[in-house]
């Protein structure tokens, strides 16, 4: 199919974005042709405001475009309760979630059988943390696959070094999930984890 | 949930893109950060250069940034037969499905109950293709729904008035769809177009 260079271009430019596949990528770069010019600017604006203008808290790792971030400063919250997170877009979940604690975000990515380790920098800045005193617990909210076990348990002995219990986030079913489709390592964390009514 | 202002500006706009809502931006927006500067900015200048360099082909009124368009200056196309369609996506959907002659997009929205009428200058475009002579069929190819169906009739009787038959695309089931699951207007109208087998 013959399609115009500039228009092939942007297709390709959309299909990188995550769960975007070819046909969306049409429709979206169609609709952006149809939009009016401001609006394509103001897109492609975002685009580069936000990259050039967003960068990881020096505090806690969290995406801000001032630092330290408005969740550090946030005098309200608790900072006695620090969760451990990997991701930016993990704080957000855990923050819709109503938590209102202090974060960590690693902001790094594991790969099992790599290099597990976490950097360096990382490290120091987590245990210069502990070191400073004030925190009671420490939430890992990694995910629950094998390297966020991994990193879990490793963050959890460091924790243990200056006697701060660790916590992890509860396993079982989604609410409103069907007992019928979980899956078994799910229900088994859930009858694990059932307490009294 | 805090956002940093130019994160959440970034949301709004991927926003706007069809079929994505609030998650898929949000995840996006988070993709766009992790990425490199310089793939940001080729998203970006994607945009721009397409809304730019791409316009409709003052010849067919498909999207091109040439003009006349790839599919006008082809050769070895039959201008016997020219295929209407409402939009430059339909020609992309049309092309793959391996029509080889010319096209007349309306790159215009009906509304119905609202003037349903074609715009004058694109009317007069397609007269002069049709007096120009050598089509012998015109392809209605709008839309299956009812502002389709106003405009396929009114293009026709223009088409009559040249003495040039007009088609329209058949309908019938999706080859792989269910007659179970067919809609009954859809099943009737593939019963009304049954063929010998």
């Amino acid at each position: 199919m013959r399609l115009a260079r500039p228009l092939e271009t942007l297709i390709d430019e959309l299909m990188k974005l995550p769960s975007v596949g070819p046909k969306t990528a049409q429709r979206m770069a169609l609709y952006i042709l149809k939009a009016s010019e401001a609006d394509a600017k103001r897109l492609a604006r975002a685009v580069i405001d936000a990259k050039e203008k967003i960068a990881p808290c020096s505090n806690c790792g969290y995406l801000t475009d001032t630092d330290p971030c408005l969740l550090c400063i946030d005098e309200k919250r608790d900072s006695s309760i620090l969760c451990v997170a990997e991701e930016a877009s993990d704080i957000i979940a855990i923050e819709k979630a109503g938590f209102n604690g202090r974060y960590f975000v690693i902001n790094q990515a594991f790969k099992l059988m790599d290099d597990n380790e976490l950097d360096r920098v990382t490290l120091e800045k987590f245990k210069t943390k502990l070191a400073a005193g004030g925190i009671r617990e420490v939430i890992l909210a990694l995910n629950p696959d094998i390297d966020g076990e991994v990193v879990s348990r490793y963050l959890s002995r460091i924790a243990g070094q200056y006697n701060i219990k660790t916590t992890r986030l509860a396993h079982g079913l989604p609410v409103g999930g069907d007992i019928e489709y979980a899956d078994e390592i799910t229900l088994r964390r859930a009858i694990e984890g059932r307490h009294e009514f």
